[in-house]
């Protein structure tokens, strides 16, 4: 953990003045550049000191077989996992004739500046070399959201105050030798030289490395080539061989006579393509990148992020860090998704190796909800990626002795690569929650061209899922039995609330969408009476509820079971999975993350406010957010039943996931999900955005400490703005037709002239408990 | 399968005609010979062909790494794995110069039979080299009951009608080259030379191997000395290598001057003695052995054996092959059992490296109850093994957050093996059963020692462990949620029935116990308030029944689940855990094995007569029988509950369940609690044997085919003889004070006068139905 803050807080950037090289690998996953293609970990441009060298492309991957103590029927033998591609980033410096590395010499200053709006990585660091060498390195690192196979890095020595030879050697360099990593079941595990040399050439000061990887049997070009700017007499040389390429530059500076460089990178891989053209597509990019310029490139990733703000940006007044932390998350959830085109969007972006780089539910659930809003069209790649894979669900749900198509629980290419079923497997919710993500993107967008071709399909073939996973017992009640929910902390239970309402739901979705595309359905063979068995199996699900304890039981006989011991569990016990058998976790009321709670946030209109206020209040009481997906839903739920102030504590949390290293263990990779969930939290809690399908609705208030949230949305072809403050919420049109929507259970319509609403006063009650010292740390803002 | 039957049908041995290749592996089993302590598969003299090479030691392991795709607090990172150790029942010969070898040349005749009554395996086979010279080889193998560390084997060589020179070449191989084993998770793993060398002698015709486990640290001495009776001009030469020793024997034999030797094999291991005391250990037994000599220890086995079949012999008229099968349980449940001497006695006995030779509940719930009616010093040993592991007990329990020993589900040495937690760790049940037949133990035999110094700790730690693993629910209720029963095809379910019926006794006879004895209840800390909480738990114990359906379902909601989709099962995709996911099997209602059955044998007071025909009938629909332990039971309640011909059928599934191979999978050894069960149906069943803890009741009633059954029981320093026909049952107490027991409901004392009673009726009732295609064999006794 960040114990203190390692960050000043600003509202457009990331700064770290001083380097602490014991957070390294955590400030590599801050620092991380990426656009959804190519991700680029904050690693110091000389490679090391590192905490974890990374460097990803979208769907790259290796094969790695996953072993069992006993076998089981179902179980996959190989997983996929990101590997770490051929380093581009890497430029070395030798100052006269001594390397640049800060562990030696002194470093007088070192600074790194996360850009938001100019989505640049910039770092200067004045360095004197164990000789007493002084000299000053700038350099401006990008991945370009405008050309998908482009990064690129402008590198500059200056001496201060002196003059003398150095040489810069900047590299490609492939299967880095990598830290071990630890025992942790979250951390990613490593592979030694995944990657096979094909190719290799160097002509001036270009290169290009190709490499296949053994068992996947995917291949990689990367290139580089350079601008060079130095001083008269200024020499360079370019080489290649299997596993590095180099371009050696010679020059001899002096103050106010730098050299500087510009490395633009290419990369590119396919798993079908040959050798050449992979190898001529990423001399394409990486010629076309260097056409195009720095300058021009810098400019059009400035326009990009121009528009992004524009359409995104949450204004937070009354908590400086917060707003920092918002902004931060939108930019890193944009990084994950906004050119990933068709690939998987992983837990972790491309900012690190942790959970093997796959894709989880979180996805869709927590991710896509802010790209539909904000950045739509990301939001439908990610489900046209879903929609790719829809033949190696088919075969999986077969697999099962199932109908439909069954998702996999976590995934790089659509394979499931879960090796422990009780919670993955079983986890079906995902494909509820694929669902959900469908139409909720369709509704939002009104996008008819994908519901017809990509989102049908998927409602249809998760429709069948669940028909067929369900049966109606003895009285006609649709049951879905031996499934696991969203928390982690039980398995394998019958009739979880949260699965079953989503469930109903994407059954509903699917015959509706199956009526709206008469020709698709006919396509898939839905015919009447399979639409009408998705009804019937809707409206005969069973909801468990507990009428003792009047809350509804997270699944079936929930609540009859023992209560975690609280009491006589420490505080260095958590997380509780690394320190008890999943046996005991899944048969105690202990929950890891929201799962009752997300439900009464996804199905709102599934539980009265007393169910919501007494369920909440239930739950609390169980939950230990040992998961990062927690905070964020029971800041939205804790808005809605009247605690602002407990919902503020749990914002934060989620904002400050990662810049706080809450979970310790940012160094794996941000939480991309948590990051979304702070957006969430932010405008469906203080905001009290609710999107019935169609018809969005408002029931903003805010905590005490923050005097103004403004936000905005895209939604149905309309932008709007929404601004807070504790008395009243001002609703703008900034683009399209007039549109109705809801102020705290008013109707209003929206249309050019902005609306002002007074905002009814809280209720004044006292939240509920958590368990002992998993309390949400209390909120008290910088300002 | 054995297709057709491999072996002729005799009262007293099972005799093999001719040699089939394709059953080698499962004859080997068959033929295998054992005491408990050393275990020789029927591997043929000269080694080769094979189908599983076995020389196996009780407790002698290797660890193994357990891998996990995902780790998870409290999965066990190692393994213990049987050893094919050091084999010493390698005898080569060659005739001229030609290896004998039964797949060249001709074989005229082959006979193995495994004498019931001498303990031996006696081979004949008549072979005619490929160059023409015939001979005749006779082999009697021998494991000795009498002197524990000891084996021998006579083998005899003659020409027919002949005369040339032979070379017999008797041999000690360590780490021989084993066949690869498949995928299917019930065979054992294999584990390449894992014997080192430490150490080798050869002098004249004797010789000894020490070797030592590289993870485990098990060092085993094998010895062999021979006698040589051989024409005159026979010479030999002994000699030793690391991983061999080798005593060659030349001689020219002719018709009637055959060549005789025989081989005395002394076998010992240990933890932590020395290598010159282990060493010593096993020159001793082997030279006590050959100065005690052939005949000697042939007569002590017989002796040991004609002892055995007066304690236990159970006679059966009117199904000859069913006679043939229970003397063969019998038999080989002695030889896992008899001199086992507080080792573990596995599932497959010493007769396979099936389950990696481990041991799991069915030693106590199946094989302890025969053992103690028959050989009662032999459970002891098996429950003293349990009681020297109680510190790793409760260690394991004190991982697992719990108090008291949490025996583990499979293991050697007492360590927790299971790599698959939902079906082992959460099997909690088998500290229940550990605990069922130390209560049976101590009630049939009045043992007071034993439950003094044995039985009341391991009363009180299980107790300690149930205590703890359940709570009171809100209505006072006890609950132990989230465990799975004896039914593989169910996991993690709340109240499983069998489960709290067999704690529920386990509470109370801890209470007993250390009311008992007050001095060992202080001395584990017992006290008053302690004893009286088991007892209270026990009171309150929930026990789900299912008013609607009219049956105990066999966990909480059991019965609300789905039912399996029998129809459409194929009969190729049983067993269902090679053909479907642990998941969709968990979910439905499909029972592997006995069950809710198992529970109305083991606390038969618990159910009313209806329930025990309703329940029987409920529970027949859903039973598969993938698995050996299910038969058995299923024959004992079809009896009680009015089925004698279902009963029949059930019975001899279970006895001829290794002869007839009706599992697939006797090549990896012999289903020793099968066989065990085998016995248990006839006394329990036809018999009506029920054990009140300190009660003998019987209500015999035969199927049709069985014109007579004829078993004997000890009990209480007594020993019964009970004789059954159609009419009526005859008591005779063969030895020891009288005794009160109840026949078909009366009460009843035996003395010296055998008492005759008539057998009531039978009713007519139609039998439930099983599965499609799962029904047993519709029995027809050959005659």
């Amino acid at each position: 953990m960040i114990q203190h803050r390692a960050f000043r807080v600003e509202p457009w950037a990331v700064r770290e003045t001083e380097l602490h090289q014991d957070l390294l690998a955590q400030t590599e996953s801050v620092f991380a550049l990426s656009n959804g293609h190519i991700g680029l970990r904050g690693n110091l441009d000389e490679g090391e000191p590192f905490g974890l060298p990374g460097t990803y492309l979208s769907g790259f991957y290796e094969l790695r077989p996953l072993p069992y103590a006993e076998a089981g029927y179902g179980n996959p033998e190989s997983g996929q996992t990101v590997l770490n591609v051929t380093n581009g980033k890497l430029i070395r410096l030798l100052v006269v004739d001594e390397p640049f590395d800060i562990r030696y010499g002194e470093l007088r200053s070192h600074e790194r500046v996360l850009d938001l709006r100019a989505g640049v990585l910039r770092r200067t660091a004045e360095w004197v070399s164990p000789t007493g060498r002084a000299v000053r390195v700038t350099s401006t690192r990008m991945v370009s959201f405008t050309q998908r196979a482009v990064a690129a890095i402008s590198y500059e020595v200056e001496p201060i105050d002196d003059a003398f030879p150095i040489v810069i050697q900047s590299e490609l360099v492939a299967n880095e030798s990598m830290p071990q990593t630890e025992a942790d079941p979250r951390a990613a595990a490593a592979l030694a030289a995944p990657l096979q040399s094909e190719d290799y050439i160097a002509i001036d000061s270009r290169a290009v490395l190709t490499h296949k990887t053994a068992a996947s049997g995917l291949r990689l070009s990367a290139a580089m080539g350079h601008v060079i700017d130095g001083p008269e007499g200024t020499e360079s040389n370019c080489e290649a061989f299997e596993d590095m390429a180099r371009l050696t530059i010679t020059g001899d500076i002096s103050t106010g006579q730098p050299l500087r460089m510009v490395k633009f990178l290419g990369y590119s891989w396919s798993a079908q393509r040959s050798l050449s053209a992979v190898r001529d597509q990423v001399g394409a990019a990486q010629s076309e990148a260097m056409h195009r310029g720095w300058d021009k490139l810098l400019a059009e990733q400035r326009e990009f992020l121009d528009d992004f703000w524009d359409r995104a940006d949450c204004e937070i007044e009354g908590d400086e860090e917060l707003q920092q932390a918002v902004r931060f998350a939108l930019f890193h959830v944009l990084q994950a998704g906004a050119r990933a085109e068709q690939r998987a969007i992983a837990a972790k972006g491309l900012t690190g190796s942790g959970y093997d780089g796959h894709a989880f539910w979180d996805t869709e659930t927590f991710v896509l909800p802010l790209l539909t809003y904000t950045v739509p069209r990301a939001a439908a790649d990610a489900l046209k990626w879903r929609h790719s894979t829809l033949d190696l669900a088919r075969e999986r749900a077969q697999q099962l002795g199932l109908e439909g198509a069954a998702f996999p629980w976590r995934t790089i290419r659509g394979q499931e690569c879960s090796g422990y079923w009780p919670a993955g497997t079983a986890a079906f919710h995902i494909n509820a929650d694929i669902a959900d993500a469908v139409h909720r993107y369709v509704m939002a967008t009104e996008d008819d061209a994908f519901d017809r071709d990509v989102g049908t399909e998927l409602l249809v073939e998760t429709a069948r899922l669940w028909r067929s996973l369900g049966h109606h017992d003895a009285s006609g009640r649709f049951r879905i039995d031996g499934v696991t929910g969203p928390d982690e902390y039980s398995a394998i239970a019958d009739n979880n609330v949260y699965t079953n309402l989503m469930a109903q739901q994407n059954l509903r979705a699917a015959a509706d969408a199956a009526g709206r595309h008469p020709e698709v359905a006919t396509r898939l063979g839905v015919d009447a009476e399979e639409a009408a068995s998705w009804r019937d199996a809707a409206q005969s699900m069973v909801i468990p509820y507990d009428d003792l304890r009047g809350i509804h039981p997270q699944a079936e006989d929930f609540s009859e079971h023992d209560r975690w011991d609280f009491q006589n569990t420490s505080p260095e016990q958590y997380p509780l999975l690394l320190h008890f058998p999943y046996f005991d976790l899944y048969r105690k009321q202990v929950v890891k993350q929201a799962d009752l709670v997300l439900a009464m946030f996804m199905r709102p209109d599934s539980f009265t406010d007393e169910q919501k206020m007494r369920n909440f209040a239930y739950y609390e009481a169980l939950t230990v957010r040992d998961s990062s997906l927690s905070a964020n839903t029971q800041a939205v739920l804790a808005a809605e039943v009247g605690y602002p102030e407990l919902a503020y504590d749990y914002f934060a949390e989620a904002a400050l996931m990662d810049l706080d290293d809450l979970e310790h263990n940012t160094r794996d990779g941000l939480h991309i999900a948590s990051l979304a969930g702070a957006f969430i939290a932010a405008i469906a809690g203080f905001g009290g955005v609710r999107d019935h399908r169609g018809a969005l609705s408002f029931a903003p208030r805010l905590p005490e400490a923050l005097s103004r949230l403004v936000f905005r949305l895209s939604f149905r072809g309309r932008r709007l703005r929404i601004e807070i403050s504790h008395a009243q919420a001002r609703y703008t049109l900034v683009d399209g037709e007039p549109l109705e929507i809801e102020h705290h259970g008013q109707k209003l319509t929206v249309d050019g002239r902005p609306l002002t609403r007074k905002i009814p006063p809280a209720p004044n009650l006292t939240p509920p408990k958590q368990p002992p010292g998993r309390e949400p740390a209390r909120r008290r803002p910088l300002r």
